[in-house]
């Protein structure tokens, strides 16, 4: 399996989540920043122009964060990595698609790029301002929603925690939004997970 | 069970599918143009402010598109409205979070509401051009990956086609944008579907 991965990008979840399953696998870098994401040979493996793609070994991509997210637990059960029931597998799915979804290309997006929500660039420290304040009411909502300690559902980690984990790191990072108590936490536990370390290790080298 | 939904919003997509599960269920009505969706009797509902969201009987709640059509495909086997195969169920929700989770909060939406991607009214119009631009390309790369006929999966009709009807009913409806010809072909057979006419004349009422 190869996965294509943004430097700094929301892929670390998926680059974690691999790590956590302890199968070999293959990185490929593909920069959001510098247009590659739009070149041709990255078009071919995933027309959407996103990352993370999982190139699976029967040669097949998988697009989605919580689609991939989804898949590598599930095609893993051994790993213990979503909840066995359907009530626990919708509550994972539902926070996958609230942080990917919603969070990230919301809240999170408009502070990344704020071009794709204003033209004129002397309207961007608004645009940034105000992603700042929606990213800040979501995490309030997530906080509200934790339903685990320190994992999001109550029944333990799962790859839910790896979508909150990559926005947390934004924060923490380049962003500058401080964390709520219990995301704070969350994102302490994370960082203490040898999967975790190996992850930002590698697309840090 | 009690969906609630906003007239002419996504959430069409999931009444029709509560018609074809033919259950009993209720409808509330929750407008997305009046602020409803952010009064505290509905924030009570779906914190996030969003339609749809379904009261289930147990008295909890799920929200998200994706994973309130996943869900009730599941929970209903004998509907067969999902593949069985795990292959199969990746695939109903990649095309569930592309179509929810790009193509309508970035193409649609900015048609329906530029006022969230540019603050001038003056500017308005251009966003509304950027938006509609947008979702020709989606509908093109859409168009270009159906691998059913007229279903998006081979495997047949699933719980994902009930995502593209609310996004070519949108085209054909107050946003006039052509449906290339599957896409077409896709509205005309949902259209015919008796299960898609119950659920948009309750909402037409
Ligand atoms: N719906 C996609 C969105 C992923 C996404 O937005 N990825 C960003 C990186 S964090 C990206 O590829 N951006 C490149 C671009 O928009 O040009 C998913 O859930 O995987
Ligand atoms: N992530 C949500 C988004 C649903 C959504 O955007 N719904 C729109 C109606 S089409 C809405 O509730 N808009 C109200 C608003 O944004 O104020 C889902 O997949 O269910």
């Amino acid at each position: 399996m190869k996965l294509f991965y943004g430097p700094g990008a929301c892929s670390i979840g998926i680059h974690l989540i691999l790590e956590e399953l302890g199968i070999p696998f293959e990185t490929q870098a593909v920069s959001t920043r510098d247009g590659s994401v739009h070149k041709p040979d990255y078009l071919a493996i995933n027309p959407k122009a996103k990352v993370p793609a999982l190139l699976r070994d029967d040669g097949t991509v998988l697009t989605e964060f919580p689609v991939i997210a989804w898949w590598l637990a599930k095609s893993h059960p051994e790993a213990k990595l979503i909840p066995t029931d359907l009530e626990g597998e919708a509550r994972t799915l539902e926070w996958l698609d609230y942080l990917c979804g919603t969070v990230h290309p919301q809240g999170f997006t408009r502070q990344f790029r704020p071009g794709n929500f204003g033209k004129d660039e002397a309207d961007h420290p608004r645009v940034v301002a105000q992603g700042k304040a929606m990213s800040e009411k979501y995490l309030a909502l997530i906080e509200g929603r934790i339903a685990g300690d320190p994992w999001l559902l109550a029944s333990g980690y799962s790859v839910a925690d790896a979508a909150l984990f990559f926005l947390a790191r934004w924060c923490v990072g380049p962003l500058g939004i401080a964390l709520p108590p219990k995301i704070a936490k969350h994102y302490e536990a994370m960082k203490a997970r040898p999967a975790v370390q190996r992850a930002v290790a590698r697309e840090t080298a």
